[in-house]
């Protein structure tokens, strides 16, 4: 088995040289941390995964959860994640100190998540996904709510969910049929049904809080009449007990992977027992919903991130042991053996590998960072960080999601015919992994929310936003020798990038809608790449600086390889946008809108 | 349960009308044959396909090979399907007449095994594995070899095995260390291990045919010393009857999938008993297993498109069922649901996955013509159909394996969450399909094959006749306005090819062979897409020819469905390789090789 699942040395690079996490210590909100306690929550999150959730990973694979007599029965270690983390204020960490929270950045807390998640994914969603759920009752609840509800699942007490997506509607979110009717208490009273649900029924915890999307009935057609509630599985029965909701779960699903969390179908309000309180206002729920799926998605992407490091480091601990073959040149088959991490190839699967995960390591870390500094600023820079929050996220979950795939799957090949076996890891990265371009909105509905959304929302600011934040990347980069010729390929890149971008809106603008979003996965893809390379130049850019500074020779390793992972982007990845480029300008054609279903016979 | 797992129709028209398999039968050694003989085989294999593979595809996955008290125990259904292929004569049915053969084309054959490998991947393995093996014993065994093994093998009775892989070697076939040592009784005793061999052991076969590669004791190093011998689990005791041979079952590896097959470990000779008859002359052993090699390579190629085939009927099946969402340009949120097949997101999936699966499909009938040519003719005329086979394996084996990978994906993400889950084939496919760009030969084997071999044996020659054929297909296609403009692009890429080749053999000829490498895998994917944009072409040609001649309807969708899946195919994919072109003009430049492991840290 292999012993490391992530680079903490590249986490501390990130956060610390690359996007100077310790500046944020200046804003009044973060002014009691510094560098020591960012570093105190890493090390916690490091030594925790390393004891409770790295440990658990196959047993959670093997031993996955059980639907018996309408209950499920998880693993165990799902409850002593919960305990620790709720003790640990980890699940509320990000909060303010008045609700019990520890003012931590998102940044440092992004990597505490991205820690747990390449130890042991699905058992990293336990308290995530009851940190996202706490935070929308924070925002957007009212104070009965948040007392009743946010301590418990600070406490990691209560488990945390949210349920969109229902069986006759999957991503079409237009069509929910979850309906809330209201009544004199100050309840409502919910009836449908909610499918793929994670964390959404288990024996090992106290109570599940539901965070609901319905229909309030009579409520507008479509996405503008969605409400959003608190369904709890259990709910207060008003002398400090809890008593039965009427939430029925009715199975789980047996999945490829990321099996040691449930995923379950839930049914509320068979006996017309089932209470909701709304959050916030009516009609307003999937306004609410989306300010935290803009970060469950980075989260998503970040998972996904993590399980291709968790594959990186398996795969390039045994490439360094396994002898076999010899160098091209000199084919004596008397000469020993060398590890396969010395051939040429070998090299390029590693390289693809890290670049896949350090370059999405460094997009999740520059959402964070906006993250961060969108809650500490005011007005016009509030506006930018959030934008270039806004158009970066679908890239931030998909990017990772789908290369993800590829940098496990070549992972699983370093080691060659087992890798296919269970003696390694890889063949359940493999599994897990394949969750990501599915969940929080598919990679087409991605693509779809970057070119029919984010870049044209007012009038494309924030693709002149973030054109701008990748033009100071170029500068920067022209100004150093070892980064000159990537910025000069950036540079060009971002000129394809706007032809490619005018060319779609031009059939925007003449009405021609189907057209402009029929290759929107394409563009999806494109943009990323782009996006993936200024993160590399950044990074090679700090390197190349910190370099320069005669660091010691572990240190010196380490940015010489950011340098050279850096220059691979550039020579193997970048160049795929010709190609996309080739066809996005073609977009008017219309290909494949044109296929008729009857001539798929 | 889909109920569809590949196209009579796309096999027919393969055959008859792009390969014209008919065409075979004016041949002496086919003459017996016809259309309605090889349209027979055709039928029978999907009778047997949809009564006994299919139907065991989710349970054998599920119920997968037990190693217990030191035997394997498999589920019932191999056995069934022995018997039926042995007794239907399909296990031999290329062999000649005098063999108990019924000398039927290795085009219809392969369609044949490509039935069976879509229907159940894992249960197709036991007769064929057979077949090859068999076929190794015939070509290059002695009389008495061939009558004491083949017409068993023949006969469904017994299992035949390939056994190369050894722990310490893997792909490094220089290391083999499995020992025969010579007696004077005409048989060797042969000590080692050998590990990854797919049905080397199993209860429910009457005997086990291992062909295996093992140094003679005193041999030359290398691949040089290498000898083939057939080392049955029980062999023959001059009686009638089997005794025990000394070759035990160590162990079981328990896969990602492909989990109805058993790989096994095995133990030859532990107690100094384990007999093995040489095949052919002494040190030639890897010259034989490399010719039956070729052809499994080529299976290999057909296993994975196959199994892609069942997950694009899968998907094709789910996208026309499922109602979501609605048309872009009417977003009526009272307006019903539409199928998501009409969405061109979904569309485009599909058409990948088409053009994924029918390319290759067009790519491995296309080699297995290739076969039968060069089985029937003589002189240059024979060498060519020889060196097009030896050029286009490493293509036909690795393009279905890397790409039927991302089409399962495809097809698998079309079903969203359901595709995860395993009330649908999706996921299974999703873990079968992994195993072939590792067995017989590695991705980067392949490339290293292609470029390192056969692009530059004879002095190019296999290259140039590779090329004379695109140029055919290019002529053809540009005689039709339908094919025109595919044509030209064709032609586009063939410079292309040209121009990248002559690059990378540059730095060959100046002797730096680590860097002319460095890249082959790829230039393996690069060659990959033009070799099937050219099957593309052909295909695209010969159904413009059929439309113009007013087929029925159900023809005519067909037909343009072809000629609309090659146009996707030059608009999204073969665009890919412009990067890669821009990558492996630049390889001279030493990017992997100049990595350093400690970077790594």
């Amino acid at each position: 088995m292999a012993e490391k699942f992530i680079s903490l040395r590249n986490l501390q690079f990130l956060l610390y040289e690359q996007f100077d996490a310790a500046a944020l210590t200046k804003y009044p909100y973060f002014a009691d941390h510094s560098k020591e306690t960012f570093d105190m929550v890493l090390e916690t999150a490091m030594r925790m995964a390393r004891g409770i959730l790295f440990p658990a990973l196959s047993v959670m694979d093997k031993e996955p959860p059980e639907f018996r007599d309408g209950k499920v029965f998880v693993h165990p270690v799902a409850a002593l994640v919960m305990k620790a983390c709720g003790e640990g204020g980890w699940i509320g960490a990000q909060a303010p100190y008045e609700l019990d929270g520890q003012q931590i950045p998102n940044s440092i807390m992004t990597a505490f998540r991205g820690i747990f998640s390449a130890a042991n994914y699905s058992a990293s969603v336990y308290p995530f996904l009851t940190t996202g759920a706490a935070h929308l009752i924070l925002s957007f609840g009212s104070k009965g709510l948040i007392e009743t509800y946010v301590p418990k699942m600070f406490a990691g007490a209560w488990q945390g969910t949210m349920a969109l997506t229902e069986p006759q509607a999957g991503s079409s979110l237009t069509d929910l049929a979850t309906t809330a009717f209201p009544t004199a208490e100050g309840y409502y009273r919910i009836k449908g049904q909610k499918i793929f649900i994670s964390c959404s029924d288990y024996e090992s915890t106290g109570n599940i809080v539901n965070l609901l999307i319905a229909r309030i009935e009579g409520a507008p057609p479509g996405v503008k009449g969605i409400s959003l509630f608190v369904v709890p599985k259990m709910r207060p029965d008003g002398r400090g007990g809890l008593a039965g909701n009427d939430v029925t779960c009715i199975g789980i699903y047996h999945k490829l992977g990321y099996r040691g969390a449930p995923i379950t179908q839930l049914s509320f309000g068979d006996n017309d027992d089932c209470r909701g309180w709304l959050v916030g206002e009516p009609h307003k729920g999937l306004r609410y919903m989306f300010q935290m799926m803009n970060e469950a998605r980075v989260d998503v992407g970040m998972g996904a991130a993590a399980i291709a490091s968790a594959a990186y480091h398996a795969s390039l601990e045994y490439t360094r042991q396994r002898p076999q073959g010899r160098p091209i040149a000199g084919k004596d088959p008397l000469a020993p053996q060398v590890p396969i991490i010395e051939h040429a190839d070998v090299k390029r699967m590693l390289l693809f590998q890290r670049a896949v995960v350090e370059g999405s390591l460094a997009l999740i870390f520059q959402c964070a960072q906006y993250v961060d500094l969108a809650m500490v600023t005011e007005g016009e820079e509030k506006e930018k960080y959030e934008l270039l929050l806004d158009l970066l996220t679908p890239i931030a979950k998909s990017y990772p999601s789908e290369m993800g795939i590829l940098s496990v799957s070549q992972g699983l090949q370093c080691l060659g015919g087992y890798g296919y076996c269970d003696e390694f890891p890889l063949e359940q990265y493999y599994r897990d992994v394949r969750i990501h371009p599915i969940h929080e909105g598919t990679t087409g509905i991605q693509g779809m929310d970057l070119l029919g959304r984010k870049v044209v929302m007012k009038n494309g600011k924030a693709l002149f936003l973030y054109l701008a934040e990748v033009e100071k990347a170029v500068a920067a980069g022209r100004a150093l020798p070892e980064c000159a010729p990537c910025a000069e390929a950036l540079a060009a890149s971002v000129s394809t990038l706007k032809e490619v971008t005018t060319s779609l809106t031009g059939l925007a603008l003449k009405g021609e809608i189907e057209l402009f979003l029929a290759d929107a996965t394409l563009y999806l893809e494109f943009f990323g790449i782009i996006a993936i390379a200024w993160q590399w130049l950044l990074q090679a850019v700090t390197a190349a600086k910190a370099l320069a500074a005669s660091p010691d020779a572990a240190d010196a390793d380490f940015y010489r390889g950011k340098i050279h992972t850096c220059r691979y982007f550039f020579a193997y990845e970048l160049p795929k946008i010709r190609g996309l480029a080739a066809r996005l300008k073609e977009s008017g054609d219309g290909l494949t809108v044109q296929m008729k279903p009857a001539w798929f016979d």
